[in-house]
């Protein structure tokens, strides 16, 4: 049978939950919250959904015993208020970076042997300290990092030239956050190189739209939570399903000793290669600089890589 | 084409949203809300989600003529903050009539002439007042009710018998609040009464248990959301299915000229018929004091019968 | 992970595996046909309708090793030319008889220990004999029985009466063939008792209408595939979500010592309890006929009860 | 709501329905047969799986006049015994252009004004012939073509270098027969072109991988079904939501004045745009040669270009 675990109920886990409820995509799910109430009220509130659906989902919530044999554990436990009203994600850092330290031996005390993907932010570092922390072998921890970006890139492309987002192609490196950057020698519309598609299409304003689509998701909002959510029950269905797809996410580079949003292929192992692009050289140097920004945000974390 | 309007986007007009561009339920999804930033920024958490599914739904937002060939409009606009902490839904009446005051007419004027769900609370009020100001039949209007309150029961008493839920029959009667009750008459486990199923469970108890479910779901969050998005989903997919399903919704009673939840038959012209079960002298007892309810909450309301 | 087989890819088999590949219901699926290049192929369509899925079923075929870790094997083999134009499912017996002798022990030497799912005709003779010749406890191996036959009587109801089938409740007993019998006493229409819901249906009309019913799905095709693969994915599904779901199958009856058609509790244990309906007296005339004609089919095969 | 037509209920028109039924994906679905038993117990098999789904669709028999209002209409008549053992889809003409001529003025009579999706053999042929026969716009009229051997292709891929096979992209062009061509200067896995993926994979032996998994999924069953009936639903879906997706089908060519798979842009006007591929030398030629065979096939039937 398939087991998740959620830990963090806030905007993203329990759209997660629903998610996962809603499509009957796993037969258990543990849901945890530093706040039992809420914890309580999810559960309820999912089981009012479940006798209009298909499938049944066993729901178990506060209970880390429970995620023992479970495949996926998601860390999205956060606090959306700590971001400050200019969008900055290291914001968080010192608040969520304590939830890391507080949940990890939990997870690990609990027998759990599968595979944990972080979604709080700043999304990179907390990937990277969730790894260190639990001692987790690099391939079973990684972050949802710039799969989002990816599909917010692919929906910037989408509008501007009329095509279905899907047929886009490509990749957003490195960190989910403002020193992200559309490898755009990577994209392409219909398998097609993205600039042989329309000469028009202007590099910097698809950068600007690119930008725009992720600041439009949360303005009005204050929060985002069904990109994300649909990102996350994709990444599970991967794992779960051993599917061997292509998909950019939070993963950890040897070389650099950090986590940072690079293409992979995901399967039942988690991880189960690198997908090395032929990034340009301007590419590259912003691959550099996010790097460093990710590193900058771990050095005021206490351990020692 | 199937196409449906969401008026308000709060938790549960954004969550329908979601769970119908999810199963790509409709072709066109019209998105409405006082809050224009708040339209724009569901709009762009949704195609985020977009790539990662089957379908794709076209989204139209902030545009009253827009809704001018759908099949269904969601009415869900309203402030929970008004809800107060004892849980009473008439403390939300003096906004959320304000609310229908002012939407009511930008519906007609539309062209609009298809189904209107009202899910905004007191649900019984809003939903009478909805069909008074628009003028409109009233089997082309109705509420959610106690559609929600049922799915409620019967996962209370799921948890009660260890049977699945969808395997309970029967109906939550009268107003979408405190003067709900259930049916016991015609709650049914596996197609067999509910007492002859276990002579052990005390209806009293069970009562309790129902009761319980609905303020269990509430509790944590403040709001609910996934059990009634859910709902008005399901109810979306009936009218466009033409399914002529039975379900309890809020529905116009001739006789007490007001809405209240009672079994109906749902189909692409609304409340087809009306299902009548012989409630015996105690229900009937109960629904008439629920009306008496929903009537006093109409009368605060500046129209006449 | 979600692991199911089917032996025989028949129509029905194919189906199934189609239904389970759609639905992405499994993570892995093991084909087994005694005709090696029709599993090859059937492997072959099912993954070319993958690009376009949201899921990725891995398929293994002509594997009996494979089962081992299974969660259920569908038994689906048979020879449809075998069922004479008279549709008398016990023609097949000489033949299907003879596939169960031959599979029961591959499927014992895998090591499987999971749950059998029996389809192959006639139904409640083969669910005893694979029971009888695998030794597996009778809650672990049952057949789809009368869940087929209910659902076409619930659809004859439901042309009847203009009601969603789905609010359609009750049970069709007894053998999964010409002596099975609609126990009038326990059908429900929007939880209503039948007869109160519309005393000009004549039992007599209905009985014949969902004898009809289920020729009028035979009669064209010379073989039936859509309904029961929908039940047989439905019945894997309340087991891998464990979802104590009350359905008649065809499940062992101690004092009888044979399966038959009957109302039980499916979860994760397979049969984990039984549903006694109050039968008035025809109706426990006609199953006392209806086992009667089951055991003279078991009479006919090798082995002593 | 949304309305489709399927006129032929062999193998794949059968698949179809239960579908587009299973999947919810239209509201009333119409089936048309030569055969109307066969249309008759179709229609009953898959109202027998309709109770345990959580749509309704509304399905009509044998009745030409309701395609009138239908979005789609799916052509997929024809005679697989026809095809002979060496599978050359052009000894299915003679009986396949027939059924054309009987079927095209019917669908005009019927005052339909949607699309008319082909898939009946041989497809580019037939394609063509029902757009002379009816008159409709070309955008209007077009086949599955070689949307199925791209899936082919991709899955021939997958399986040769252990990736999802939808991270691969690219297109087979031209007759969805044996002179089709993988245009390998299209394809990428990653979107990264192929032979930087891996230098080592010879496209000879590729190609030998494409044409044998179209020869394994047909070998065994005398026939295939589920590859292309999901390709066709997901093309239904395209039209029906507007997605504005590039996939390649059997599209008309001005300049050649016949059908032949290439990519185009689908939405819910058809063929809303073609999509130019810049084709090598050798592909060049090779779509020359598969275009000839198209016309030499065409040359056969009784109309004048």
């Amino acid at each position: 049978m398939r087991k998740v675990g959620i830990i963090g109920l806030g905007h993203v886990g329990a759209t997660l939950a629903y998610t996962l409820v809603s499509e009957n995509l796993v037969d258990e799910l543990v849901l945890i919250d530093k706040n039992e109430n809420l914890a309580l009220s999810e559960e309820y509130d999912l089981l009012d959904a479940e006798v209009f659906l298909t499938g049944k989902t066993t729901i178990i919530i506060q209970d880390y015993q429970a995620l023992k044999d479970a495949s996926v554990v998601v860390f999205c436990a956060g606090q959306i208020s700590a971001l400050g009203d200019d969008g900055d994600r290291f914001k968080e850092l010192e608040i969520t970076s304590k939830i890391v330290e507080e949940v990890a031996p939990k997870i690990k005390q609990s027998g759990f042997n599968g595979i944990i993907l972080t979604i709080t932010n700043p999304c990179d570092v907390i990937a990277t300290y969730m790894q260190k922390l639990t001692g987790f072998d690099t391939s079973k921890v990684f972050g949802t990092g710039t799969m989002l970006d990816t599909a917010r890139m692919k929906q910037a492309i989408s509008r501007n030239v009329s095509i279905d987002g899907r047929n886009v192609g490509g990749y957003v490196y490195g960190e989910h956050g403002d020193s992200q950057f559309v490898a755009w020698s990577t994209v392409t519309v219909g398998d097609r190189p993205l600039l042989e598609w329309n000469s028009e299409l202007g590099l910097e304003s698809l950068d600007e739209a690119v930008r725009a689509g992720g600041w439009n998701a949360f303005v009005g909002k204050g929060y985002t939570s069904y990109g994300i959510a649909t990102c996350a029950s994709r990444l599970i269905r991967m794992i779960l399903n051993d599917s061997k797809t292509i998909i950019p996410v939070s993963a950890y580079d040897e070389q650099a000793t950090v986590y940072y949003g690079q293409p992979v292929v995901i399967g039942k192992n988690g991880i189960e290669s690198y997908v090395e692009c032929p990034l340009n050289e301007k590419e590259k140097e912003s691959l550099k600089s996010s790097i460093e920004i990710i590193k900058n945000g771990l050095a005021k974390l206490p351990f020692k890589q």
